[in-house]
């Protein structure tokens, strides 16, 4: 990335000291407004929410209000940071959900990295919110506290997981269809073991994390098989250093319970997904992989492999997280869309096949998928509204 | 008040789903403001807050954006009903900031009512607001939460105290002159030790809360004397049953020493300021005080003595908390100017001296006090900007 994009942006943000503000939708002019939106007119509306809290979510902003949450613990590329620094970017994840959703969002970060509190530190702002977007919260702390609170009346969804879960699963759908593939025959191979690269594996192997470990969901899309990799070697059942999450992976992946690295895991596998650094991914090992091969290199900002050295190795298609190339894989396709049906269904919780809904609806925002267009822009008129109407088809 | 200000307030909070909303300051119309507003151009804004935390009120909402915080244990007159049925009073004082003084704010209802929890809550949600506006949490613990969280860097200001005390002080100030008396020569009785007793008590006597109890504050404007009365009596040195807020005040006020219930203490006193509950003050009460008495009888929705009934028993100025009087007094007055000057001037925290500022200034905006008029309107123009710059001119 060139210096300029950072100098201007310094510059966006310190002309109106950030990018979002708050805004009155009823005017205090008078007296009588004054009576009718505060005292004493306003003890109405609280005499009914105590006599039925569901009634909050139609008579004050809550009802329309999404906290993006964060630690400041794993920012971007930017590492642990903090909860100050990570502001810009919990602000512009707020902006992004008015801009494309019409979703009122307020940014927060709070100054704890300690588990147990940021579980509690969200119970306690529950009241406030009609969802919680958790983002930037380092693994595995993150599952534990997403896993902790599926159960609190609202959705608690951590979009670094989730979010990209969804955009990777819409973009391998039409990158199946390029290469004539079934996405019920993939065998998929995810390098880096992370948020994303958890939540992608959880959502192509149709498990998702509970507080003690995971479980299988019936009834949705599920790849042939996976295997992970982290930074050690692919992941199965006989590795001893596994933590619960991983060990759950491990249980319902990696049928052939083949042990060693990427170069050896990697061969004959349909699809590779990368979410873990530039360069990890060489030429031979697409060269490896089975024909039509299938390379989504997320790292960002510089990608595990070129796209260009991935299609001279024999990659069909190629996608990666980056704007200067074709088929750009942005998980702002997904939680404007997911938080306006979190808002419109007032849903307690995202469902894994509420997500796979969604991915098969951005999925088929492409028409005629070809190898340079497998996704849609985010700027294409409706994903969210597309996103939102797919979810809230899918409560059961 | 009669039923249709509050079957119209109800409608009124339904028809928008409450009352604020968030606004894009800045749009992301296509790719290239995607990349400023968000990756990978937000990465900048990022680095320069990491390097210093304080950039983060310049570069982000935060600069400009108060959290209004409640546990929903003492919300206006309705008492105890929790952090969901308080938010309607939460997000009208988010409105009123943002309609007065052009300030953004959050409403935050909490749902713990553990001392050490809401404080630990503040402490750990600091990083993302300029300022923490507390509301109707119940005494003594507000002291307790305020007092602990004075030196968090940010300001924070528990608003049914401080801004009740700046606005009845204000109308003390008038009132005095009104009835030709000295601020300083003034003879106060408070009656209701709750939160707005006790700061009122505190500011006309020039002391201020602490961790421990409270101390005296230098060069601050003093009543002579003053004695809190709360449920049971005056508070003086002698009682026993008395937690360490009222102690303080004990040393600190009723230098006769006066034991015995309002009707004793009253007798012989210039002002009576009630926060308590209606009835509670008797024209024999009023006709036993100094002459030219002035009465303040704030509780709501129905004062302590009616207005007709305190000027018939020979009070001279006369004031309550209900707009359908003269001389309303209403926090509104003070609280959108207050954390307009936390906005403008960073300010860490709200000082005794700023407080006497703020409450001098709302004074010297009525030029001619007469009985009927010794406090603005809320919707004469200015009134934020006034209490604003009172304050930033008392920063030392």
């Amino acid at each position: 990335m060139s210096q300029q994009v950072y100098e201007e942006s310094l510059q966006l943000h310190r002309q109106k000291v950030g990018k979002l503000g708050t805004i009155a939708l009823l005017p205090v002019k008078n007296k009588e407004d004054l009576s009718l939106l505060y005292t004493p007119g306003v003890a109405e509306p609280c005499r009914a929410i105590a006599r039925n809290k569901e009634e909050s979510f139609k008579l004050t902003s809550r009802g329309r209000t999404v906290a993006v949450i964060s630690d400041g613990s794993a920012v971007l590329g930017l590492g642990n940071i903090g909860p100050e620094a990570s502001l810009p970017v919990m602000e512009g994840k707020a902006l992004l959900m008015k801009e494309f959703a019409g979703v009122d969002a307020v940014p927060i970060a709070i100054n704890t990295q300690d588990t147990a509190e940021i579980i509690k530190f969200v119970t306690q702002i529950a009241p406030s919110f009609v969802g919680i977007n958790l983002e930037d919260i380092s693994a595995p702390r993150c599952f534990e506290v997403e896993a902790a609170l599926q159960d609190l009346g609202i959705t608690v969804f951590h979009d670094d997981q989730h979010g990209t879960a969804i955009v990777v699963t819409a973009a391998l759908h039409n990158a199946a269809r390029v290469v004539g593939k079934k996405f019920e025959d993939l065998k998929v191979v995810v390098v880096g073991a992370g948020a994303a690269g958890l939540s992608i594996a959880n959502m192509l192997l149709g498990i998702e994390l509970t507080v003690t470990g995971c479980q299988k969901v019936a009834n949705v899309p599920r790849v042939k098989d996976l295997i992970l990799v982290d930074s050690k070697s692919a992941i199965h059942q006989g590795r001893t250093d596994l933590d619960r999450y991983k060990k759950c992976i491990a249980e319902h992946s990696n049928k052939t319970k083949k042990s060693g690295s990427l170069a050896e895991v990697i061969q004959g596998a349909d699809v590779i997904i990368g979410v873990s650094k530039a360069g990890i991914i060489t030429s031979e090992m697409v060269s490896s992989m089975a024909p039509k091969a299938i390379v989504f290199a997320m790292a960002n900002p510089e990608p595990e492999i070129m796209p260009e050295l991935a299609k001279a190795a024999g990659a069909a298609v190629v996608a990666t997280g980056r704007s200067d190339f074709n088929n750009q894989i942005n998980n702002v396709l997904a939680f404007p869309g997911v938080f306006r049906a979190v808002i419109d269904g007032r849903l307690p919780r995202i469902t894994t096949a509420m997500k796979h809904a969604a991915a098969v609806a951005i999925a088929k925002m492409v028409e005629n998928p070809t190898a340079e267009k497998i996704i849609p822009d985010p700027f294409e008129p409706n994903v969210a509204k597309v996103v939102s109407e797919a979810i809230l088809l899918a409560i059961n």
